[in-house]
């Protein structure tokens, strides 16, 4: 099999193992990802209106600080990923259609790159969103959780 | 509003808040999540034939474990969630039409629901694998992160 | 000297340790505790006028999940403090004469009570508004981190 | 605003968020914070006499690795704070008038200042000394919890 | 194969997996484990003497809160363990014949044992014996980590 | 005493305390440890065979994710320890005669070594077997945990 189309974390032995990352040269790394949040009516009616007199505010705070701290834990959650410093995490969640639509940007200068930071950022306000609404509507459905963008490595990625 | 639509972590002042369960009574309550993975033809490829002699082996076993930890982390990662003992957790993940997907269960004998454990574990699983497959398929899609049932608490649910 | 005035943590060969609560009762402990966040003139112009239009909105909404989370995390951070389920915390903030007061307020069904999750709380979220504000005034100072009252263990206090 | 006086969490749509500090430059980067803890007479009659053969000497080991510890979980418990690595952590412990003056000195080789550790490790020092002695003083008060100095960074503070 | 020889870690599928202890009842559980740690001669001379004047004080103290506060991060090490609360963590050291004895202790009222608690806590007050002493011997060997013995679950064991 | 011979981590008053490695220089660093467990033959027996049809595959992958999401932690868990980014974790496990090696191998480019890192993952791994184990073979027994070499920093080491 080419080197492209190998799974970098199982190794010849057919074992789980972390990408060593040692020669890799140190470079300003950033990936974008998303994860959309699709709600009832009767949560977004209590979203309707501007942030200030919504339920939305307090909600999508609470959602952004978690994705914030979630997407710093990433290495102690995703068990082959590695821990590095993190110059910027960026989360931004937009409301339309019932659907809350979840941005993260993670930043670091490292070695190897910041997708699952971006991703679990993502992840962990989506699911802050699930547990803020779930007394209204428990069928809320995330999904799209996705890589939009990532550059400063070897290869970029658009999707 | 009646009792019932009222979002459970926003309090009268529009400020969040945790939930006070201190006069809930301690019941074995159960949540099962899912978590779908879309994945490319490339990667479907490497999880073809029996589990001991694919790829599907070794990368599924890391994200259950991955999974069943992330459980552990809930009240962690999501800012109102209480944290408690768990009774078990537990993650199946099945493969078919080039997309896996993730079951988590989470039990306990407590004063309060794990739903979120149970999508907390969902979602970390489905974002290991992500992991464990992006040098393949860097657009890899994470869909259908919902809550199949819970029991034990209120009001069950059924999805 | 008498049993009431030892340092509990304390063993006879003047070693730190963890007290023994296994023949304690279960019962529902509440604690509340204190911080108190003086800050410069530039800040307090910050906060002026409603939430909804001032810099308070953000800066104490962090501050309070902050805190929230803080609390959770009390026997990682407190080395002879038992780990133990969270009914509530909760975490109020008002702001008057250049001050930001933090009150949180836990409360656990168990054997031991939760003075450190209180006071692990409100100086979590103290040291959080400190972060959000430093920029304008490094000086910020915060005093008063006290218990004001718990009960339901063998002896309430009351500050 | 002027820049200034601006506060850095809060960006223009008024909600809380990280700084990006990918464009600042790794420096050698200092900061000490202080805490005290006034404790009453049966307390430090427990301190009285030298180290070894008082109190003293345990329950000032354990606030110091409590506050070690605390500092390294500094980007867990504040929520915008940057995971970076430490070069060093230091804690002192006085003790005169009934009052402990706790100092906590941090370093990085990195691109964002340390304040927050060293105040975050100061004050978890602070909250084990009042765990470590509640037992014989439950109105123990922690006070003065501020930045001391700093230096490496755009620009240097002193108290 | 007979039900006793099982692993209870792995199921029906070969899969890795957490035990449902939801049927179990609650006891007071007990187990204690120990660990021996052999140091070099240059080692044990720093030791010599009374606690009071050798380095022994300081370094078994650390040790000792380190391996508590270990023991506490039990179930987010060992992936199938149950977060669970602990009614009491106890470390002892001995030292005689440049071999340091490490005993801990835990108890939980729980369903499941604490075994892993107790052999975890003197594995992490093990491992900071090394940390504290690796510049003068890096030779450090730490050995006979195991059960003593446990009480309180369906069958009780003695080493 | 001469420099070569002192305990890094106590002070010149008799305190623990971190080693400040500000003014060390950034190098890659590397660590190889290991551990060694003892089961019996009940355990040994469900070994046999190749991986692909033993109970060794889940257990053994079990151990070697535990391990590397164990030397992550390592700065948590062991109290003086700096934390700082990883480039790479490896662990592996053989087994013959009734005992289960495991090596674990840490490298960073980083001021100081990753000694800690190679012994807590080994370590962690080791701990994992025998919780995957303890209910077939309560009396397993890890030994022989020590650093087998180390280098990049000042002085090399070689078991």
């Amino acid at each position: 099999m080419s080197e492209e189309t190998k799974l970098s974390h199982i190794d010849a032995s057919n074992r789980a193992s972390m990408v060593d990352v040692s020669g890799k040269s140190t470079t300003i790394r950033i990936a974008t990802a998303e994860a959309q949040v699709r709600v009832n009516e009767a949560v977004a009616a209590q979203f309707d209106g501007t942030e200030l007199v919504s339920k939305k505010g307090p909600v999508f705070q609470t959602a952004i600080l978690a994705g914030v701290m979630g997407a710093k834990q990433t290495s102690s959650l995703i068990p082959l990923c590695h821990p590095l410093p993190l110059d910027s995490v960026k989360i931004d969640i937009t409301f339309a259609d019932r659907t809350a639509t979840v941005r993260c940007t993670a930043k670091t200068t490292g070695k190897t790159g910041v997708e699952m930071e971006a991703l679990t950022g993502a992840s962990v306000a989506a699911l802050t969103l699930y547990d803020m609404c779930k007394a209204v509507d428990p069928g809320i459905t995330i999904s799209q959780v996705r890589l939009l963008e990532k550059s400063g490595g070897k290869s970029d990625y658009q999707a």
